[in-house]
């Protein structure tokens, strides 16, 4: 199977290290060779059609950060690489936005366009435009596959559409932002207040210097708008979740809700058509209930009951377990 | 797809009245037709090769409890019916029993040598003979799924081997009987006796009137051996399991955990190739820790870490949530 990556950050990087460990065990269990022929950031592109060095594109990223010093790297961009190199199946990898859903929209599209299977970890391109993404791999006969976008390691939408198969899922509630987790979970530890937690996180690398993105909301709401649309058919976009973030939870609120046997968590929702970001009180014994940087999410299905897994939201390597079990799928169906 | 039958108990007049139910559902969005052609009790086998009239069985069961009053059942028996009448799936689901893994263990044999695929809520057979029903499906070229023999609903695993394809899972952990689970959570929280408590819950009807099965963690070894073979590969039936109940469970160690921080659960655990069921300490808020009936089970894998799931894991509905998705899979795939 040749794979091409456009985005080499984090997750594309940690998809290289995964897959220098895995090659073996991918091949004896799935009968898959995974050859990555092309490595796209936004300084060129590394190409070689026998299948690029990892180890010592992992080692140029290290030393310049830039993948134009590979040996014989491009000047192509991701967009011109998916046109111009033969390959079965584009991993997108690249930072999300959620104003434009670019530049991952663009890659995605002209993947499919060009009859390539899609792999995907970035959020904004599905939380703007899920319908156009989806009609697009139909009609183009190439699979579509985003387990990574959201909660990171936790199998949530191929569990609801493949594992649930025989259900509806009715409505879904969880904690998918592992940053305001870790947040609300210490300001309930330590009785501090949001903007002293906030500081600490922040000094720790678990929350960003802009951390609006994380805790107003807006990464929860774009993984919501993903699991209405893939899982419970809602034709949704960002614009229709009502979102309400974090800032304003106080100490004493969280002692009131402790008193009473609750906590407090960032959870979104979706049910009856409404979609729904906003700090909710919790039982603590309830399944909902994980701390620190876990995702969790509850599904209502309709023979099973309620459902919940609970995973790392996030992380280089952990993500990319979403990663290569989509592309273990594709590489099943491809076959069959 | 024609499925024959074979138990008519909880789970199998729970598969009639999911199917009642969702029949348009599986058409519209599988494609999948589904006519139960032969259902078998003890007392005989009711045949139809058009479908059977559903509603018509349930009634003669709810009426008689003999599947043999329907009209024009026959004097033969679940083996004979497998034998005897075409269909694609057999669905066994006659009571379990751990000693001789009978009589689910010659249905399921027979269904894979007359070529048919077999789908199976009962855990005896896989606790005893995992390996030779693996063998002999493989031989026989048919699928062979079991989704419903652990944790009802919960899909733990379809979960670790198709969503965490990737992965290498080289732990498992969770609490798989809910009758233990809800008799240790009333302890906890009314600081009685184990003695008062199980009383209680035989009254109301939630353990049995031998309990030794659930409670002495017989239930929970066998659910635990099932998915050593089948998430880890790794064979062993229930000989090798070191099992120990709850019966010794005082209310002051539990008063004692709680105190530190921790609630009492019956555990199962498959960890460096050694299979065990013994109450354990588990964090309040660790993900393992579920109330009531639930069951959960926490797998750690490689790259995704550690992965938990919680469902309700009993209930003549919710457990059919797998058999149907254990069904719609073979679908898929048979036609594939």
């Amino acid at each position: 199977m040749k794979i091409q990556l456009i985005g080499f950050g984090n997750i594309g990087q940690g998809f290289a290290r995964v897959l220098l460990g895995k090659a073996g065990y991918l091949k004896k269990r799935h009968g898959l060779d995974v050859k990555v022929v092309s490595i796209s950031d936004i300084t060129g592109t590394a190409v070689d059609k026998n299948g690029i060095d990892l180890r010592r594109a992992l080692s140029v990223m290290q030393k310049t950060r830039k993948i134009i010093n590979y040996p014989g790297a491009k000047k192509l961009s991701g967009l011109e690489a998916i046109e111009a190199i033969d390959a079965d199946v584009v991993i997108e990898a690249t930072p999300s936005s959620i104003e434009t859903g670019e530049p991952g929209l663009s890659h995605m599209l002209a993947a499919m366009k060009n009859k390539k299977h899609v792999v995907t970890s970035n959020k904004g391109p599905l939380a703007l435009k899920f319908k156009k993404l989806k009609e697009t791999s139909k009609k183009n006969n190439v699979m579509f596959r985003f387990e990574a976008s959201v909660g990171g390691a936790m199998p949530i939408i191929n569990l609801a559409n493949e594992m649930l198969s025989g259900d509806e899922i009715y409505a879904i509630e969880g904690i998918l932002n592992g940053t305001t987790n870790y947040i609300l979970s210490r300001m309930t530890k330590e009785e501090s207040s949001f903007d002293i937690v906030l500081r600490e996180v922040q000094e720790l690398g678990i929350a960003e210097a802009d951390p609006s993105y994380d805790i107003d909301g807006v990464d929860t709401a774009s993984k919501l708008v993903i699991l209405a649309n893939a899982i419970m058919g809602i034709d949704a976009t960002y614009k229709d979740v009502k979102i309400q973030g974090i800032r304003k939870i106080t100490p004493e609120a969280i002692k009131l809700a402790k008193e009473d046997g609750y906590v407090i968590k960032l959870i979104g929702e979706v049910k009856n058509g409404n979609l729904e970001v906003a700090p909710r009180l919790v039982p603590v014994n309830h399944p909902l209930n994980v701390e620190g940087i876990l995702n969790v999410a509850l599904l209502r299905a309709d023979i099973a009951g309620d459902i919940t897994i609970v995973g790392k939201g996030a992380g280089a390597i952990e993500t990319n377990s979403a990663i290569l079990s989509d592309l273990i799928s594709i590489w099943r169906n491809a076959r069959s």
